[in-house]
């Protein structure tokens, strides 16, 4: 059928054609850079918020955002290493689209004012965390979806996660400057949903299982992508933390909870598989883990040693998760998790978010000193109570999973329209291998 | 016949030897540290431009551009990555010797003050463009050219290439901040007129074809050196951009020109070659062109989608150049092009230019506001018209085509005297697969 | 005896587990965060030495310090690509763990005060430099010591590591800022030393050497190990050095050393082997090598030719230590060195330090400017002759050296315990494949 595969391959292409064009209208008419620096560059109508003007216009502070978007952003790509080199192309695809598609959804949001978004580094260090969240739920769906429903996904993610975003940071003040919600959170339980939605019984999974030990490249690509991840993800976690010395916090912290995380991966892979030392893929899970429990709590845990235990419980809990909550999910919840997002990034991410909660109700001006203004600036002001604020994280993390699920079951119903749902291997003969790769890599 | 062996092996050790020592007595005579910091540190007689002095020599900028060197610099290391590691090897020679001397020959036209060459961050910035431009003529010649050869072609090619630097920035005002001309265009010019010369018709090109599919390390490699490019280059762009502001813009600008390039990828490669996907190896290529596209525009674009216009179209241009230009080049112009610098830096340098003296036409004090004055210092001073501005950009095109020919022409002649023509196969006959492994990688 | 293995596996999950307990519980006892920052932020009663204050607690340096911790840190872990991704696992574990072990055992010596340990930026740089040590220890031992022994090495050596470090930069002034004595000499031969003592004679050694062909994956690795040592390195060396301009110098020297180290590998490999190209590990090693001999002197040379004649010996004497020394090591001294760091880190260590001492006479007011009281604050103040601080850093190489062999030989006598010495393969049978690849990698 070599028409059908000329005409589905040039699908592709098509879309691709018509959503750059689009971008580029929209900026045409919206996007402008932001204005010159000075003092009075943010005008009083600009809805930029308090922490906004803090934390990115002033010079130099921009200086160190603008470095971290570079940083962030390398993040995003080494973030692709763990997928093999073959399913790399479609991922750069998605992120070159999903940060374009974030600026203008955000800045429509937060950047917007007198007909125009200004476009600046704190935008792109927003559009950077959206594109993070739809990578994160791509990674559930990997090798189920071809590409084109993969842009399709991205189009609607990214406006569903800056809805969610607007809502809890602008609108109920919630504090997560690394963003343990809105990206980690958020992005695996959107993409298990659609994952649900798109459950395909017949499709055998255990071929995925034999591919495991299919040669060295997974461990090359897993070495490399920790790396990355111990260089970069901490910056990334403080890219948007309040201030100087809050953000400096926030990155030890990060480091001692990833460190820990994998000394947890040590402590209980030998007594879960059979092997003495853990796969390399499983001490990457175990940073994503680490690190993902201190996206809400780096910037407010006031000691060491509460971010060690708390990302000892990551690696834990990662683990766990993988060795018994995986098969369950797949046999009883009928969800399939490619990459396993769920114990990277969701179960972390929740403990996260509890213990963001638990961090809120313990915050006082005595433990936090000037950085209480700087992390809860509506507690310092006075016109927020501590348990009201703790209230307010425990309902934005009810919050991120209600809007994950509704949105992922919208986005997996749209995936689902006939017209996109064949399968890549008879929509893309010539993928075939592409397609395999990607399984035996995850 | 192991005696020719072994002295052809020593010829590249020798040549080293006399080469290192040479650079050492060099700098032994003329190099020194630039002098300590303070408003009083770079003496009235010291040729530092305007643009030096504003950029480099303030304490907080040098703190910046140094970090940029460092980060310039692995580029250029990463850079090879796409040449597999069996070239790896001899380009970093050329790194560890182009680095030496484009100091000392840049430094004797702008850093040479009572007989001495003051050796600082900006200096390294400047022997690190330099180098690339070594680097990028060396990939239309790889496999076809030995070692000494390659030594010998860096030698020439730092001193013509940063002849022609110091005519367009010193004496022409030329702006040309992230190099379009003087690193992407001339490198690839150069590296063109080279293999024009040195031209073989016996040797079998379909050899490479065939190699394409040899396997996933060329992968691997495509997606290092993507990521490497999408975190440092924007960074090397802005290197020298002339200020905090106008860098910033130049950063920005960098960014959605490669994100557009890469969805351009996406658009034109289903509908000229035979696969859905695009090669990793296109996706590089195509960053690499949106990036030599917003080398001299990049500081001088006030909106952002220009940018994605001028990244699309230079997604598209390096494509169709290699489906359509490179076998014209090879057929009729006898011009071989191993890597196809000609696609992703020739033609996108080429579109930077043109497109930045058409911005240059549009530059007005109203648009540009205080960055007119750091962009355009000539014109804000009201010593040159916009038209002559053009003007000069358009004629450093011409000029710059013109020293990389004639450059290119008296290096072809000297690597083709008899002494050094002999072909890498029967010269280095152990390295054959190393050969091979290049040819194949490319 | 599949009892034996899960009891062996499980050793090593047991170990980890209590010393994670271990560290969670002193930190919580003993560690705290910096205070905030400000002029008063430094107790009069804590003992930060005025090299530290100048360095890291004033704001701009601080962020600039904080930012190299990612860098270093980056280094450290890219450093493991060389060993191949078998044993990349165990080293993560070994950072993990020792970078929690050094911020314990250096706080108590260097941040202690009021029955705390004041935990900052400073303090993850000394970690990080604590852990380099461990890491080129292990190098000597690789493939032959198990991950339980491995844990204790890095258990006792960072113990010792920190006492040798405390008496001479804080106790005798020595100045190290690169750390060619307390990182690279001692690395090394606390490792060699260690193998002294392990030795088992009935190893075959010849394994390895037949290995080193095997297929690519060495040679990516070696690739990206150097492209990171080029990048990262040269902060890393420069990360404590004490005042924005020294720190440029060092990091120009360090850039001028592996420049010519590069070199010198192309000048000697082709004369000490059959190859016209040397190997991109023996690349590598040069790289390292150029950098381990500016680790004392980086901060002290004031002209750059002095930096590529000690890179062109470093890498001269790396070459000739890995063609003439480690064959008499292994036959004479009864010393394996699997991954050669007598080469490239013992060797050009001791070079560094002959060259520190020698340019330590030569340091007066005239050469050094303002920069004498950064890098000699003693001999600044007139507290100190020229040459007693000459000889109190040849006197630091000897104690060096002292150190790393009684702390070499108390810790292989610990690990030597019946109850540690298993061989991997008897103790762990299931990792026999991955052990075999170590061998390989080096």
């Amino acid at each position: 059928m070599p028409e059908r595969t000329a005409a589905s391959r040039l699908r592709l292409s098509g879309l691709c054609f018509l959503l750059q064009i689009l971008n580029i209208l929209l900026f045409a008419v919206f996007a402008r850079y932001s204005p010159e620096s000075g003092p009075g560059h943010c005008p009083p109508q600009l809805d930029c918020s308090r922490r906004n003007q803090d934390s990115s216009f002033q010079q130099p502070r921009f200086r160190d955002v603008h470095t971290q978007v570079l940083l962030s952003f390398g993040l995003l790509v080494a973030f692709l290493g763990r997928y093999g080199p073959g399913s790399a192309a479609i991922s750069i695809l998605i992120v070159a689209f999903a940060i374009q598609w974030a600026l203008l959804a955000q800045g429509f949001f937060n950047f917007f004012l007198n007909g125009k978004i200004y476009v600046g580094a704190q935008s792109m260090v927003s559009a950077d965390f959206c594109t993070a969240a739809v990578l994160i739920s791509t990674g559930a769906l990997l090798g189920r979806v071809n590409p084109v429903q993969m842009l399709l996904l991205a189009l609607l993610e990214v406006i569903v996660c800056t809805l969610n975003e607007y809502i809890l940071l602008s609108l109920m003040g919630v504090s997560d400057s690394g963003r343990s919600l809105t990206v980690h959170t958020f992005g695996a339980y959107f993409g298990l949903m659609v994952s649900r939605v798109l459950y395909q019984p017949h499709k055998d999974e255990r071929k995925r299982e034999e591919r495991q030990d299919m040669g060295h490249q997974t461990d090359v690509f897993a070495v490399l992508g920790t790396i990355y991840l111990w260089i970069f993800w901490p910056s990334f976690t403080s890219a948007t933390a309040a201030h100087e010395n809050a953000e400096n916090w926030a990155v030890l912290n990060t480091y001692f909870s990833l460190v820990a995380s994998t000394v947890a991966t040590f402590v209980l892979s030998p007594v879960l598989y059979e092997e003495s030392t853990p796969r390399m893929v499983q001490i990457q899970d175990a940073t994503l883990a680490g690190m993902a429990a201190m996206g809400m709590a780096g910037e407010m845990l006031v000691t060491p040693f509460g971010a060690l235990i708390a990302g000892f419980l990551a690696g834990l809990i990662s683990l766990l998760g993988f060795r018994f909550f995986t098969p369950v999910l797949r046999s009883r919840l009928k969800i399939q998790d490619t990459c396993g997002v769920h114990n990277t990034h969701g179960l972390p991410g929740i403990l996260g978010a509890l213990l963001g909660m638990l961090l809120t109700l313990l915050a006082t001006a005595d433990t936090f000193g000037d950085r209480l203004e700087l992390v809860f600036p509506l507690m310092a002001q006075g016109s927020r109570a501590v348990t009201d604020q703790a209230f307010i994280q425990l309902s934005a993390l009810a919050l991120t999973l209600l809007f994950a699920a509704l949105g992922g079951c919208l986005t997996g119903a749209v995936l689902k329209t006939k017209v996109l749902r064949s399968p890549p291997d008879a929509q893309y003969p010539e993928n075939t291998v592409l397609w395999e790769v990607k399984l035996g890599n995850c």
